[in-house]
């Protein structure tokens, strides 16, 4: 038999992981996938765990585990910093990894447009860690509001201020006020978590983009009657720490700053010569292949298409999983051809991508949701009904879809989050223990 | 109405929460719950948070959650540095409370016999933020034996040392048994995990030293039959990075090693003047008061007392939760005896607590398990029920019991504990991201 096709893909997200599991067990293929983080992450669930009502666990799911049984895939835990791209050679901060084929899933992260000195007064939403670091500040400035005793420095401990107003945006601030409003409201004695402001910003002249008008509408009124404050119309034109500084003279006073405005492709993509966008995305071929290097491809939030059919491919998790199962086909369809008699025209012959809109929803609160696909509106509790199957569909893992299925029944019968908890470290170790017996536990 | 009886308890694990519970809607009382964590943590299942077959969460909940319904309760946030006991006052890190009667119970934390700097080089096990430090620490170790290719290294990432035969010990080995050998077996590619390496170390002649010795040597078989390197008699005199030195000559080269061998007294005791044990714990009177302070109380991993039946009151949950009561009851007697013609001798009055006994357990792995009471003496399958049973009664709220029982129950059915997931914080943040328009998400 003839040496297996190596294919190296590095980051396990959506694109990386659908691209490994089209390929597993498929013998002619010997897969690494790479990725810096030990787990693939249920990215549109982050909000829950920033907002208390998930744990870190329950959206989160070992790579290993998840391939265990694709014999043909290794996974490694390594850092790449560099593409040789013309050496077919990957190399981590650990070691080196050959490769015939290349696949580029990398992701989005973070963007400040620019902006870079922002990013030390506002939090990120796209790691677990980011997660933890927004629910560890925004408990934690309420336990400082309880024990203060000072009312200006009180307010602006009770006040979250979230710039942008796209689905992250919008699910945040439902989000946290379901937090303050609902499940937090017993919790205190010395405030009143009903004066928690939540702040959404957003530049343009209506939330949510992407969706139709009336949705927009409808998404700023469940807002604002659950208590979030929205400005739309101006932007943010400084940030300081615990301040947002806007173009039209306000300032918002906060504790705690959110950036859900923007994101630009990892900067992986730099390491090749290909065109790109402002974003940083790869102005990927039809068939996902990067221009002038055949043998590697890219997938997901790092790619920028219009597809034969003259859409514009999204950065959604839908797409991602798509073009992740379409480089396997390329691939597949490559060694295919290249036994037959167009051996030497495979390049030509490769498929294009096109993107299959699943539509797009967001969830804005209890019972309130806005979902459109081709063919359907929804808004309302069918939304938010529809909102929470189809997460549940696509969350990896039965273990997971039935612990996340018990949080929701549990925060929606109860009002009652489970994950209201934050570790602080011990800076505070003991100077000198005595010494002592042996431990017991019960 | 008179003003309430202001009561400062430092400390929410079992002896703390137990003693406010007790207090709660008396509105006799004036209740302030100091600590530094927002959360009570269920410690006898800390074990299996390190060992990834539980997430942090489900183990933890929030002290406002259990305590909201109690108004006469508050929460407080903060780190108590210093007691100033003539004064009734209690110096925090943030602020001043002050008491009329103080309640201890801030536990125990991990002693190293005076060798402190042992403990740099080993992990104890007493907090939530310990338990993610050893589970990061293993699995990260499994990684990079997965990416090492120098067989020495390998060998010593994929070996834990674990010093004390106490529960912790044995509970802890027999879950990395179980972990690496059915948990994780199909997960890694290059390395074997059944070549982990699992050494435990007891100085004196038995495991379990507290139990009957047929079930010390029964424990002792099991843990061999698991693949648990036990070894008895030497105790360690030197412990290195990455090695433990026995007093026999021996070395132990291991990259994780855990310290289960000993714990003392938090050292909040040492402000008092009142005598102590070597292991810092306070040698209360009968009632749980601490000698010469009669408005102060002790309760929990600190307390040293043989009660008036002769019985050591050892450290254990059941100890600390009846300890926590018993304080309740004191003070609620010291109010009614003050309206009383004895009012003078309430001191004296105030009853004594006594120990009582719920018997001891020690998990050891699938199906195996000891526990003894007065009456009953189990071991294997239905001591591993009994264990199983009680520690879920325990767990503090229903919401945690039902995702614990979900955790185990498929962790039992298919060897797949969920939690095997760590999250590395990105030291390595990209230098100049490129500006983006705004984000989307699903």
């Amino acid at each position: 038999m003839k040496d297996p096709h190596r294919v190296v893909i590095i980051g396990g997200g959506f694109a990386g992981l659908n691209c490994a599991q089209s390929l597993a067990n498929d013998d002619r293929f010997e897969v690494t996938l790479i990725d810096r983080q030990n787990h693939h992450l249920f990215q549109p669930l982050l909000y829950q765990v920033a907002t208390a009502s998930l744990s870190a666990v329950e959206i989160a799911r070992s790579l290993r585990a998840i391939l265990d049984d694709a014999s043909n895939v290794s996974v490694i835990l390594d850092q790449v910093n560099q593409l040789a791209g013309a050496d077919n050679i990957i190399i981590t901060e650990h070691g080196e990894y050959p490769y015939d084929s290349l696949v580029l899933a990398t992701g989005a992260h973070t963007s400040y447009f620019g902006k870079d000195e922002w990013a030390k007064h506002t939090y990120g939403l796209k790691t677990l860690e980011d997660s933890r670091r927004i629910r560890h500040q925004v408990l934690n400035a309420l336990e400082q509001a309880e024990r203060s005793t000072d009312l200006e420095e009180r307010k602006r401990l009770m006040t979250v201020g979230i710039v942008g107003g796209g689905p992250t945006g919008v699910e945040l601030a439902g989000a946290f006020s379901d937090l303050v409003r609902r499940a937090l409201k017993s919790d205190y004695r010395r405030i009143d978590v009903s004066d928690f402001r939540i702040v959404l910003i957003q530049s343009g002249d209506r939330l949510l983009k992407p969706f139709a008008e009336d949705h927009s509408k409808y998404t700023l009124d469940r807002l604002r009657d659950l208590g979030v404050e929205v400005i739309l119309g101006p932007r943010v034109d400084d940030v300081k720490k615990g301040c947002l500084h806007l173009n039209d003279g306000r300032e918002i006073h906060a504790e705690t700053l959110i950036w859900a405005a923007g994101v630009a492709a990892s900067p992986l993509t730099e390491c090749l010569e290909c065109p790109r966008d402002r974003g940083g995305r790869i102005k990927v071929e039809p068939s996902l292949s990067v221009p002038g290097h055949p043998n590697v491809f890219a997938a997901g939030d790092l790619v920028n298409l219009t597809d034969p059919d003259g859409q514009v491919v999204p950065g959604l998790a839908p797409a991602a999983m798509q073009m992740g199962k379409h480089v396997a086909k390329v691939l597949k369809e490559d060694l295919r051809l290249k036994t037959t008699r167009y051996a030497d025209r495979y390049l030509d012959l490769r498929p294009a991508y096109r993107y299959r809109d699943k539509g797009i929803m967001a969830i804005i609160g209890k019972n309130a949701a806005v979902a459109q696909a081709k063919m359907l509106k929804l808004k309302g509790f069918p939304a938010w009904l529809a909102w929470l199957f189809i997460h549940l569909a696509f969350l990896v893992g039965f273990r997971n879809k039935l612990a996340v299925l018990l949080s929701w029944a549990f925060s929606y019968l109860f009002d009652k989050p489970a994950a209201r908890v934050f570790s602080i470290p011990e800076s505070d170790r003991p100077e000198k223990p005595p010494s002592s017996e042996p431990s017991s536990s019960p």
